[in-house]
């Protein structure tokens, strides 16, 4: 829930899921206090809850209207579906697709679309359905609706890009806004392409990645997470490459993890990470 | 707040300051499930509070009976009277005093005791009244004994060691039982003495320090914060104390702020810190 | 090479190196003046040297005579024969797999075995050879023995227990002795079984993985590489379970590629470790 | 020394160390093959070297000319004279004054600078000569003259700008071109004027600082070391600075250390740390 600042709000929340039985399991709240908003996170139990799970939403949408609030429910026992976008590089992909068959990221994969065919095998190993979807430069607008449209017919609900080597228009952000990607930089550094080849270049001695949510201007998204790791001058570019491969995996999968329990709000260009 | 878990509970504290129209600045919860227990910190604001400060702690204590909780209650106005007991070493010392100078941790140091004279000079340039206490190996008892009646006679509800190299009794814990200390390992690896040159032995890669609360068995305390560094065999074990000085340095001032802002609650054993 | 320290060892290795038209892309020395010994790690290229490369391993047995030195040749294009043992969890063996499999670990991996079947067909994806030998309380010797049968029919050089769960004797260790371990804690804390439910029940703030030559006292052989993440009183025993291990994975990959470069030498029960 | 790479260049080196008698304590060799660039520092005894101390530097300068390479010659008993700018915030200061007092950073400070009077106070405790030079905003090459004339007169060889909030000109560079910076942001993050401020606007997760040498280009000097800390949305701007000095004053210690036991080189915009 997101609201305008006033007293009485934790305990109105708090106080509307005990008056109905129910018993918090988690609550966060936070205050920013220069924009004058409330946050709020909270989870409880169905067990013993006393309004029926298919009337919870309407209930909750009450609620909202009556605190003047943006709120949002989600059951953690439903499992989002997600599509996952990629190229060649295979790390993320695999990745992820790992810690979903290990049960660490609570979510379905339908579909993965890439624009090269390179990833099809790994994709068939995981059982994951794989799309092809090539990106000509003359013609990705065409490419862009063809990936709204697979988006809408598997009905999911957020597209991680892990190592899509694509911008999005922001024609496309319109029409799908719900979109994490991993950046191999630690931002606002290395904004845009190679950012392994700019930080040698600069001779930087740590090197990041950053996982965000993705807005029309490029990398300048909500951040959710960042993770850096040393380098020397004895590591080149390739080696600046193979150890950010682990530090992005680690960012993507933090900040997806964090995004999939619902422990992310997005207010004001910033992210409010309740872990 | 502590107390056994049940549902309402954070409705019922959020509803108590709300009824009495405080605005709740941050508000902390934790279920202990394995435990059964409940924990919970609120911070709101006294101004426009219905109750008048003087009598808030009388409430407070009634609201605590009423919930079958131990409460805690803490005005963050007010400095608590805080002593740091050190031996002959000054990083720590040094460092917690100018914390205190710019503010950053929010308490008075009405007194500094040592075994040693040596830091006598740096209690002088810092105005803080400083005590030599002495302990010889066959007058312990007498030596905490002064040190207790100091503790009492200023007035004094925590003692911080600063790289105090004596071990305190239980029977001083038990008539004073609320100190902090920081040890220069990561615990549980090297307890006691000389942790650096076994550190060193051992051949570890990374070294840490660990600010606890104090009990009765020696470094076994409830851990409220950790920190590590690098290491690699070109250190000798001087450099490792050398690297150890800044870590012990943060890891004290960091739990020692925790501590004061009231984000740590201690149970069974261990520390939920709200940070 | 290690031995004794005395002047001019630098000059000589070099000058060796030099006169036979080698030249050098690395050289790392380090002296440890309590053991009053010298190590030094050595890398040329063989483009231009004028011992041709069947003949090398001779003259560096002679040169080592000749300074009453250890002395250890490799070829950085010879991928060692490395078999992985594992028992039912996955993560480290797969993520080493795929490190093979994108150029990452300079190695082969002509066997994996385990004593439990359930990686097959992990091993199966990556098409590696994989034996499972059960090991049977009372006929650990006989399960030993197969092992160290197959590292000999396959000609393996190096063994790396990706989460073996099985402790290996004295005298499996006296015929096969190069062997690398991960083990979930960081040492010298927690060693043994149940690392992080000993953790969890500590309380402490970091917890950490150490990979590390395999001895006969367990887990106290030489540190290769030591890797910590933040836990808090948020995190249950399977939490730190999962947390551990993205940080088991990454120090035993870590370590694996520095040992595979010949970059850790081992001596007097520590590593120097030339990164 | 740093020249142009060709076999047999440690060898070089080392021979001439061990033919005058010298026994090598630390090597550090590194190729940029990029560049082709050869870098080297030698660290050896004394005791026992044929060539008297007096007599080294023009033996090392004949040795640069033959090499065709830049030599840097270092005695580790020399303490350099190191002046230290600075403006009000006293964290920095504090903290070199402190590290020079233990001995942790083995230089002598005949004169700290400032553009204000306030540290004043800090330096008269620490026994060191302070002289407040006012940069009025018209009158800037005055000062910067001023400046100038004390660090010639009191023969520095090295400024480190310990918070100086003062940009110095090309001119002022030009003629004393030897400046240690501490920027307070992972750069090249937050380039320039309150990086605190744009860390939080931007919602970064990570803050960081960063030590460099001082070149026109502002904030893009060779960087000598970088650390970051982890800030989450509770973080205000002042909790951002807060967090920050700690971060800072590491930055600047450290790479204070490695520059004043010239473990630091610098070609090409970057530096080679031989830590």
């Amino acid at each position: 829930m997101i609201c305008p600042d006033r007293p009485g709000l934790v305990s109105e929340l708090a106080g509307w899921v005990a008056a109905n039985g129910g018993n918090i399991r988690h609550a966060d709240h936070h205050t920013d206090v220069g924009a004058g908003l409330f946050l709020s996170r909270i989870e409880w139990q169905l067990m013993g809850f006393g309004i029926p799970r298919e009337a919870i939403a309407a209930a909750i949408t009450a609620l909202g209207e009556r605190l003047n609030a943006q709120v949002q429910l989600r059951f953690s026992d439903e499992l989002p579906r997600v599509a996952i976008l990629a190229s060649k590089q295979s790390h993320c992909l695999q990745d992820l697709l790992l810690r979903v068959q290990s049960g660490e990221l609570p979510m379905q994969v339908p579909l993965v679309i890439a624009n090269h065919p390179e990833l099809e095998g790994l994709c068939r190993a995981f059982e994951v359905p794989f799309m092809h979807v090539p990106v000509l430069p003359d013609r990705k607008p065409e490419a862009e609706q063809q990936i709204l449209d697979l988006l809408v017919e598997h009905r999911i609900e957020l597209a991680v890009l892990a190592k899509y080597m694509q911008v999005l228009s922001s024609d496309f952000l319109d029409r799908f806004p719900e979109v994490i990607n991993i950046h191999h930089s630690f931002l606002p550094a290395f904004k845009g392409a190679q950012p392994y080849h700019r930080a040698w270049e600069r001779g930087v001695k740590l090197i990041g990645a950053t996982a965000h949510y993705v807005t029309e201007d490029l990398d300048d998204g909500p951040i959710i997470e960042q993770t850096t790791v040393h380098v020397s001058h004895r590591d080149e570019v390739e080696d600046l490459i193979r150890k950010g491969r682990d530090t992005e995996r680690l960012a993507l999968a933090r900040a997806l993890r964090l995004h999939l329990r619902r422990q992310v709000m997005v207010y004001r260009g910033r992210t409010a990470v309740f872990a």
